[in-house]
């Protein structure tokens, strides 16, 4: 495997890598990011700039340099650091020789560590880095930055500072540039604003140095400001720079600058290993709840962790207000924004293991109704059309025109923003599931109703009565699998849409009867006639679903789909005329053929228990030989749908599909010189599921928690913890056994099944069940 | 003007080329034209082959040789002829610097006449040959060839005979040839099938010599028969072979062969000029009720004769099972087969001059009901969705991949077969006004209403039901303008939808009061029900019709057309990649625009009267420029809607447009090699409606008939005929004056409106109206 020669295992929790890779520079910029859901700074030395893809993503900062694409900001590097020893530079820039540079990533704390050496005697000196993006301080990157071996050199010149040159994907964001060093407090900074919307960016640098200083020189440029730091005769082992970088946008702060400097200035009250240790008992107590323990793989223990701690450091958690990007704030590709991977892909783990950021990640949806009332109403369709690609406002981001037709040069009119409707129904769908999850009927009457109530609004207005079948249809789709654009009655997007009528009426009645007044305040404020309930029950009642065929079981993914060209994506590779073009609409290679981006029906049988097993059966090995796997989401739904049937050999080569796209760098992170990587947040939340709904078969429903336990032969153990209807809940599964304990702290007996065994655990019990 | 130099003007019947122009040879072979709806001979030289496309199309005579195209086929040529004399060859072939060759074309009785002799003294010999497609004998084509100036010759040799080497848009067409020569009777034969359908094709040939004969010999090909002739010391001022090319096909007669053997004989008994005479007593018949006469312009006098002749040429009159071509039967271009130009186009002037005709015209659809509830059924639809492209069956021709993509090599999905509707409640439009017309039940209980009934089932399961608008919708739409796929919603199909519905409607509650049991047949045998009449009027008040704004007035194209970039087609030309890619569906320049095809809105108003002048003309002025008359379909519409404006001068200039299409073969008819040519009969049958729905300002509607006469000043006088109601007038109409004249034997008084001025005419009375 690939991924051998790559890296080096130490334990569960971090990942070595002995020596860089130069062709792999994009992807550690990835894989090693140091986040927190506030910002995060990629995986790159401290000498290198942004052609090596430095970055640190700053959520909350959205702004349009193109006129196309809006996205996140990358703020001013504020860990920018060049030495020389005695005149002559000693940084690992691509392509040196000269010096060997060793990474460590810790997954547990999301510390980056580098150690570089000569490979020359006669210089035989080291950098020793150490940075994290504090879980204490969201706005705080601390640094450590250690240069030894220079006892015998004379003079040690850095150059340190904040650098505004940055790493722009589409268009420079920052403008206006001011600067200031304020030498007697070590702090200096950057301020600058976005060039559209005019947020205001600031970089603060305040640091430490355990030496004497002979000179300090300022050079300021219109982009940046840099210290010159002279250190002569050192004769010291080794010499430390503490450097606390901070950073606020004036949507954190009416000042940003005034706050920045003063948490710089408090940061010089602790020593990094103090502002460490803070940071590190915050992750502690996340890690508490959201760890997966396996046994049997080291590899797979720490894949999964990895994943894990990417899903947690994507997510916005401090904040009710923003979305979690599909890469994460690993980079600006796919604009920092959310998209159905958010509720689908995301949000179960937290749903699981920490309510409050779940809740959170769902009131960023009500947050945003008012983004999805206008997008519908441009549309000509009414309540609620969330966007496709979601930022702060949920106004759509998606540009109509998104590919470019790479033999004409001529760009595509692509309909993921108009036609690609699931995402609305996918979140009625996840907010079923969280109230399910966490028994929070409060949550449903003050945000959850009035978007199931918009979205169920949205579907009557999108569908259309086929009076000759007398029958509702879902007209001119984009399903999951984009590659097929302008279809009819797309399967998943016909059960979501009706699943979401379902939900909205559901909680309707229960209002109706529960919570009255709090149903009449919705009702009053979105103008709910009772004319609409009785349009939502009957398009629930005759919207088209496609059924199974009597014979061979299998669910057409949308009319038409089976007359198609019948071939796989190995054929279609041949008939690339550029390996580089879209396989879809409008003329791409896959258009009129069966070949699927992605798990499509499939994908309905991860949401819902609506078919027997030999319908599972079937579907999943009619597409699975049609599916090209050319998104990241794919792989865990194949993954869990495989684990489910028992299909164990299957189920866990889709697990490792799953969890090392990153790790394994195996999808290219620059096609054709644009950047197209990051980290796939929707594949790091898909592990989870996995594991706990593909792996120990966990499907919660209407009628309760089931468990139908399918652990893959390659691992000894799985642990796990869940919060289920606020009940803490710790598992285990083995090949032979099942266990389960609950809390004692717990308020209740919990039910569950095994396998439709029931059972009924009282707090501080446990239960072990023989496999 | 063009034409000058390219033809010269005797009268207003005939055409002279004085000399040929070889870049035109592919445009005379269109233009000069002998046909009669069972065949047509292009206007090529005996010597020519397929390089100069030659052809001999037959109607009735679909195959598909290459498995996309099926189009009619070419019969094998009967009139190859070669000279030599004295061992040099006598022939105009292109390149040749001898020879001068002088072409004159008649279009009153469709005679082709060549006049070719040597540029050189010493040889001063002359071809003279006439030829036509009998008017009297559908199935002959006869020829008079005559060679002069050889009395001082020594050797004559012809080679005359059937080539079956022929000219073939798609595949070759003929397979398993035989032939034979009965040297008694002079005849040959060449028998021939078509590769997929094996329709026997016989090609027959008897001819006469004025000469004594020499020597025969015959020389049988593969594909071919020919006879070489020899006469020695001619001593003769000419020689003169009198041919009679014979051709059935196994879809006229069980035994094609014998039959046409048969004629071939018969034919010896008649000299071509009796021949001619009784071809001609035909033609008299024809014009004297649709001639138009045009007094000021000579050229324009031609111009309207060479429509009202291709048109009729086009039209396969003699049978009520086979459609009119879109470039009728001048080559293979179009397949031969019937688009919506059938109705809307070629229809109305036989709907006026020629019932009889009219009546096969619309019962070609009849018959071809199955085909239309065949393409219903396979698309998911009820009732009958007639064929966009239609031949003998009424199965649907267009192939699904049409265009192909120039830049990419790739075929293109174009969906001029399933998404293009209008073509059902065009056929219903269009029986509406013969009814008018013709004043004819019986038609509507035999055929019409049958055709109506399952046209209006058609509309109601394909349009929507948006509750939420509470509107009928129709989703999914290619109107005329072809460069927008895809649209909803287009305001002509909206338009024209609810009027089939109308129609349908308003014959079954006739039928129900008129002819009860006439309609229960109808019923019985398509199985009506109730339910569906309910339905129909349920659509038809509840579809949605794209009204004018109120301060505008324009009448939006389809949802969202003026939302779409506002250009003109002279920009688009600009954006091409390449000058022969399609400007439409999936990527072409046009689709993201305002610029359209052709007329779509505009056409409404030719076909309806529902809008006020000033809406007219807000939207001629709107449409006009974004207009780029890329379909030979549009001239005439605006023409007609710029007359009934008053706008004499825009009106004419779309008049030459239209008229002169073919004429100054202002289109490419060769394009990239491919063959687009033809003569384009919708153009041809538009010229019609221009001068009578146009510049007389006629139309048709329930209350009756009315003018609105806007004579342009080009011209002085215009008179034509008409069958209304079954009686017969004749009108003219001057600059100050419309007269109208009613035949003494017509049976009743006729009501009309001039400039809404109510006037009755008793048979044998004249009207005179002062302008
Ligand atoms: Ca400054
Ligand atoms: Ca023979």
């Amino acid at each position: 495997m690939a991924e051998q020669s790559l890296f080096k295992l130490k334990d569960g929790w971090n990942l070595e890598i002995p020596e860089i890779d130069e062709n792999q520079i994009v992807n550690y910029g990835s894989n090693l990011l140091c986040g927190n859901g506030y910002l995060a700074y990629r995986g790159t030395l401290e000498e290198w700039g942004k052609d090596q893809y430095k970055a640190c993503i700053v959520s909350d900062t959205y702004d349009m340099a193109d006129g196309k694409w809006r996205e996140l900001s990358n703020a001013p590097d504020g860990l920018y650091s060049r030495i020389s020893i005695d005149g002559q530079d000693f940084a690992h820039d691509p392509g040196s020789l000269d010096l060997k540079t060793e990474l460590n990533f810790n997954y547990r704390y999301g510390i980056f560590e580098r150690q570089t050496q000569s490979n020359r005697e006669e210089r035989n000196y080291q950098i020793l880095s150490a940075r994290f993006a504090s879980y204490d301080n969201l706005h705080l990157i601390a640094n450590q930055y250690t240069v030894s071996g220079t006892e015998k050199a004379e003079v040690l010149k850095f150059k340190i500072g904040i650098d505004g040159d940055v790493w722009d994907l589409n268009g420079t964001h920052l403008k206006n540039f001011s600067s200031d060093y304020d030498s007697e407090k070590n702090i200096l900074y950057i301020k600058a604003e976005t060039v559209e919307e005019e947020i205001e960016v600031v970089t603060a640098l305040s640091f430490k140095i355990n030496s004497q200083l002979q000179n300090i020189a300022v050079e300021e440029k219109e982009k940046a400001i840099f210290l010159i730091i002279e250190v002569n005769n050192p004769d010291q082992k080794e010499i430390r720079i503490e450097r606390n970088l901070i950073i606020y946008s004036s949507n954190d702060r009416k000042d940003p600058l005034k706050q920045a400097l003063e948490d710089a200035e408090n940061c010089l009250e602790f020593s990094y290993e103090e502002l460490l240790k803070k940071h590190k008992a915050k992750w502690d107590q996340r890690w508490e709840r959201a760890d997966i323990k396996l046994k049997g793989n080291l590899m797979d223990q720490l894949a999964v962790r990895f994943n894990l701690y990417h899903n947690i450091i994507a997510t916005p958690t401090h904040s009710e207000y923003l979305p979690i990007g599909a890469r994460g704030l690993s980079c600006q590709a796919y604009q920092g924004a959310a998209f159905w991977d958010q509720e689908i892909f995301n949000l179960p783990m937290f749903m699981y293991t920490d309510l409050e950021s779940a809740k959170n990640i769902l009131k960023y949806r009500y947050h945003t109704l008012d983004g999805a009332r206008e997008k519908a109403a441009d549309l000509g369709y009414d309540g609620a059309f969330y966007a496709w690609i979601s930022g702060k406002s949920g106004k759509e981001l998606c540009p109509s025109f998104f590919f470019k037709d790479v033999i004409s040069g001529r760009k595509i009119r692509n309909h993921f923003n108009d036609w690609q409707i699931h995402v609305s129904p996918d979140i009625s769908y996840s907010i079923w599931k969280y109230y399910l999850a966490a028994d929070d009927i409060d949550f449903i009457s003050k945000y959850g109703a009035e978007i199931l109530f918009e979205i169920a609004r949205f579907i009557h207005s999108r569908v259309h009565f086929n009076s000759y079948k007398d029958q509702y249809e879902l007209i001119r789709l984009l399903g999951p699998d984009e590659y097929h654009e302008n279809v009819d009655n797309n399967a998943f997007s016909n059960y979501q849409s009706q699943f979401a009528l379902k939900i909205a009426l559901y909680f309707y009645f229960k209002l109706q009867n529960e919570k009255p007044q709090e149903l009449k305040k919705i009702v009053d404020k979105i103008d709910l006639k009772e004319n609409e309930i009785t349009a939502w029950q009957e398009i629930k009642e005759k919207i088209y679903l496609p059924k199974p065929d009597s014979e061979s079981k299998l669910i057409e993914q949308f009319d038409g789909y089976f007359d198609l060209e019948d071939t796989t994506a190995e054929v279609l590779e041949d008939r690339l005329i550029d390996k580089s073009e879209y396989w879809g609409w409008p003329n791409g290679v896959a258009v009129f053929t069966q070949v699927i981006k992605q798990a499509d029906v499939i994908q309905l049988f991860t949401l819902h228990d609506l078919f027997s097993e030999d319908v599972i059966a079937a579907n999943y090995d009619y597409y699975e030989k049609r599916t090209q796997h050319g998104s990241s989401l794919s792989p865990s739904q194949y993954a869990i749908v495989a684990a489910r049937l028992g299909r164990s050999e299957e189920a866990y080569r889709y697990f490792k599909k799953s969890a090392y796209i990153d790790l394994k760098s195996s999808n290219k992170a620059v096609s054709g010189g644009t950047f197209i990587g990051g980290v796939h947040t929707a594949a790091a939340g898909g592990i989870w599921q996995v594991l706990i709904n593909g792996f120990a078969g966990m499907k919660l429903k209407k009628e309760g928690l089931f468990f139908k336990p399918n652990l893959t032969e390659e691992w000894e153990e799985l642990e796990w913890k869940l919060i289920y209807k606020q009940a803490k809940l710790k598992l285990k599964l083995t090949q032979s056994e099942f266990e389960v304990n609950s809390d004692k702290a717990n308020a209740k007996e919990i039910e569950f099944k095994v396998f439709n065994k029931k059972y009924n655990i009282e707090p501080g019990e446990k239960i072990k069940i023989s496999l």
